[in-house]
């Protein structure tokens, strides 16, 4: 979601006094600015807390969808990731993506909070809210790695693959777009990221995948054995958060609610976005019941996640016929990309790169289909675009990793798990195994 | 929540300008109706989000109550089933529900989003907004259902049930209220829906559970075989999470906030929300430790949701008091129910009939007492004929649906749970059964 | 967070024309004084409900470090005594803490929510929503004694200490600072209650680890036994769930968002409060990892509530820099001090003391390192006269429970687990024992 850059007439001509006074002139001056500029900025905190949450809903899915030996650790990579991509999108993040981007990248150096009536003002909403409503889709995208390479990395390794990912690769391609570089500068259209956000964590997720290989056991003899998650109700809790985090996601990426037209806006995105994720659901539930005779769980709720970001990219402009197509869509990509990536040996353990990369892409290129302002080919750019960057750079991040600190444990350690190895805390000590 | 069909007086002196540019006339005109339209608006979409939570609070709640070999199951269900409500309620539901209501039904129709300008200025909030308040509620009714027949009824006959339902039971009753159709004419008062949703919800549970006949092996040679369900803290979980959703149950029927006695009116039904789900809870514990000597903690949580489920037809007006004996009460009639159930070899398996058909009349008998408003005639009237209409249909379906596609698993899929027999992915695979 | 005394001029003004009518001269009177009003009880609201959930979280904490045989007795009582907290802050706590404090005390009586027109519009915000989120307050002064003492106290006598200290402790020096008693007027100042909060719970809770004394078996022969808790996964949602809610707690404790300073300062609050808690995670994991060469998730966990209770004294002054470090050290301080316990055969079952008791008053007296209004001097005298007293009245009040009603089960319903003795109902009946 591109900041907010005009200035609305009020505030603009509150603007022209002293600037020591902007505040006080502003709010005498222009009362409904001040209204909407606190409509603006409550947006943010709602979307912002909402999207936070989307933290705990990965951490849930994948503490669902791992093997009990690598429930401490996932948990423990969650917490981490979500703590590190704060501090690195202050340390580097923000001013990279946000602040004085000509074409291809913004300003290095901390994001620092301005007081009131100084930065704020001028903007429309709290530069602060702003900030934080940016740094959870930043997090959101490490999230979306630590799913793909479960159960195989060691934990430093991959918190510096975060650090890298959060402070520097994302921010550098949002800056392209969000930060109203080269690519929003030729028309490419990402409401709410599915390629900004989601393909690039699948990416960063893919080139992982490729360069770190297969859990242990898991292609023996070219024959796939399955490693069926520890516990589906956290992985069923997770896909609920993360629904229910989206509405902040793609509601507040309105990036303003001060006006009717607006607040309407907000409106028609949460019944779309609603109505994809329906539509992967009842997608993947059918197919798997047509292809399989039965009806795996895990399609369902990645039929959900692939709905939702699907619509992403254009959440505002679908009818909701077509944000139930659109999401239907994302669903059927679920159910033929899981066992497709089996077949070429790439271990996604959670299903990110179905969900996260693939149906990014597929809600970015078809965002013409609802809105006449976005072209497939500037669509296709920005995707070819932005995942050569990021595959490019994490492929060489991960395989510099490999070769220095080592990214997966001994074997003996993968085998008996990381909760012992690393974490030296087990998830679930009491049950026994079955 | 009915819906507001009164207009406010300066849109409707903006509305009497031309209609292409009644936005921006409204806007001009009078900017604090502008400030009303957003506040009402998201009232609705926090409402809004906090009732689809609710989801997962159904989710968690029932994951935790059935046993082991149905758990994945049951998740399937619930995702299933809210994800069709959005769809049916779109198909269907909100035009039968809220369009042309005269007596007895609405108009058929998709529900199609209209532009800002048109159909949404007129009303005082987003339409958007408030198709998704009412859908979530919509889905919320089907929630209940899976509940009472979980672990022996097929999923496939389950979502026909729930197709019916949430595109055609429940919009008919609600249009008879909500819909202003003769119930409301009649001077019917439920607030936020102890008897349109909750009762709705509870009643087709109650043809169900008769229909489909009791779980295996529930109840032999007279006598009642617990099967205590596999997980106590995401039972509490559900709890706490259905908690949550009903400060957006209840607070956002209120329907508007954007006046001083709009928003103080929300904050009363937040505490006397909070406060009948507290005094359902301490009764529960009371009466449990009196006549058992241990305290169930299933009752303790069922005690919380039969006091909300009490005070959620009449949440504004109680007082404090009032509202702790209303919720207490509610809690009292789980403790009896529940046994009584069994005694009539009715199988509740997370005993939703108690919690929300039994302290669903319960709450909406009682409007009266603190609403001068109601007459206890005309409650009767309202709780006798939804209830018949309920009753009767969901009966009708159920036995078309057992004498065409059979409702319940082969025997034998039954005893193994249908994790494996349907759905193919075990809850907790790793999990040595004790 | 002090209740607001100043009555904003524009309602000052319509407060002059006759009582009975000033709802409606207010709004006339001054349009924006009734959008502001609007505004800071959807503040209020908000961070009400997001602090309520915060109730969930400390049960999904809790519960995922017991150990299984007494899991549903942690969800009881987590449950119990949030509903139990409702009811003592409505019966004696809110009027204690709020009404007519002089300098040591309120007044006696059940608070009575007024209509709208008396009481509320002279304050800025209904008044029915700050009780709300005052409520929530207390009960999570509650939710940390749970853990501290849990798998060793019968439900009863913890109930009736939390009667005691949620009717009548945590109001009683509660009024002494945000009900503007004699440490507001010496100028104390912690925002949101590092100390009137957290430390509050920390105090009682050791009072009752102190009496009550350690588990069973857990220290013998000079040495600890590892009592692993049951479920990572459920501590680690209890975890994110009680940073969501800390987005209520300090954000909502400004109490106002009306204007554009407010809401920055909102907006602030919320980025302070994620990177407090981002720095007490990542200083956990690093200190584990050099101490003990494993990255114990619990210290991460334990971590991130440690970095949230130490900025909840000042969230608003410091700088992001400043944030990281107050945080960061709290982590640190968990690190070592949780350990110490352990020497001093301290059992804090949660370790619920040193991320309550010793961060809340580390957050407490580092207030003047970024807020000069504050001085060491008295930030030292509030935390010591608020210890005191509860400490000592805890201590009294759980030495009469121990030797009246007693406050430990049998020593063989100890061993077997309270879930048995007193709940009646197993957490995980299905899973076999390790």
């Amino acid at each position: 979601m591109k900041k907010i850059l005009t200035i609305s007439a009020g505030l603009a001509a509150a603007m022209a006094a002293s600037p020591a006074l902007a505040q006080e002139a502003a709010e005498v001056a222009d009362p409904s600015a001040n209204v909407a500029y606190i409509f603006n900025t409550l947006l943010f905190l709602i979307g912002g807390f909402l999207v936070m949450w989307m933290a705990a809903g990965f951490a849930m899915l994948e503490a669902g969808l791992v093997r009990s030996k690598n429930v401490s650790m996932q948990c423990l990579k969650n917490i981490g990731l979500y703590s590190m991509a704060g501090i690195m999108f202050w340390v580097t993040g923000y001013n990279l993506m946000y602040t004085d981007v000509t074409s291809w990248i913004g300003s290095f150096g901390p994001y620092a909070m301005q007081a009131v009536g100084e930065a704020d003002v001028d903007t429309g909403y709290s530069v602060a809210s702003d900030w934080f409503f940016q740094m959870v889709f930043c997090a959101t995208t490490a999230s979306i790695v630590s799913g793909t390479i479960a159960e195989r990395v060691k934990f430093w390794p991959f918190m510096i693959f975060v650090i890298i990912l959060t402070g520097f690769l994302y921010p550098i391609t949002g800056s392209w777009e969000w930060g109203t570089g080269w690519l929003d500068q030729r028309g490419f259209s990402d409401f709410a990221g599915s390629t900004l956000v989601h393909s690039v964590g699948g990416w960063a997720a893919l080139a992982g995948a490729l360069i770190i290989g297969p859990r242990l056991g898991r292609y023996v003899d070219g024959k796939m054995n399955v490693m069926p998650g520890s516990s589906i109700p956290l992985a069923t809790l997770g896909t609920f958060i993360l629904w229910l985090g989206w509405f902040g996601f793609n509601g507040a990426s309105q990036l303003a609610m001060g006006t009717i037209g607006d607040v309407s806006d907000v409106s028609k995105i949460f019944v779309n976005t609603n109505m994809a994720a329906a539509g992967g659901v009842i997608t993947a539930i059918v197919l798997t019941q047509l292809l399989y005779k039965k009806i795996d769980v895990t399609m369902a709720l990645n039929g959900a996640l692939a709905g939702l970001v699907s619509i992403t990219a254009e959440p505002l402009a679908p009818s909701v016929l077509q944000s139930v197509i659109i999401g239907g869509i994302g669903g059927a990509i679920v159910v033929f990309a899981v066992p497709m990536l089996d077949k070429l040996k790439i271990d996604d353990v959670v299903g990110a790169i179905p969900v996260h990369l693939l149906a990014g892409i597929w809600g970015t290129i078809i965002v013409p289909f609802s809105n006449s302002d976005a072209t497939y080919g500037v669509q296709a750019l920005g995707i070819v675009s932005i995942g050569a960057f990021t595959f490019i750079c994490s492929a060489v991040v991960w395989l510099a990793l490999k070769y220095t600190l080592g990214v997966r444990p001994a074997e003996e350690d993968e085998r008996a798990g990381m909760d012992i190895s690393e974490v030296g805390v087990e998830a679930y000590p009491e049950f026994a195994k079955g």
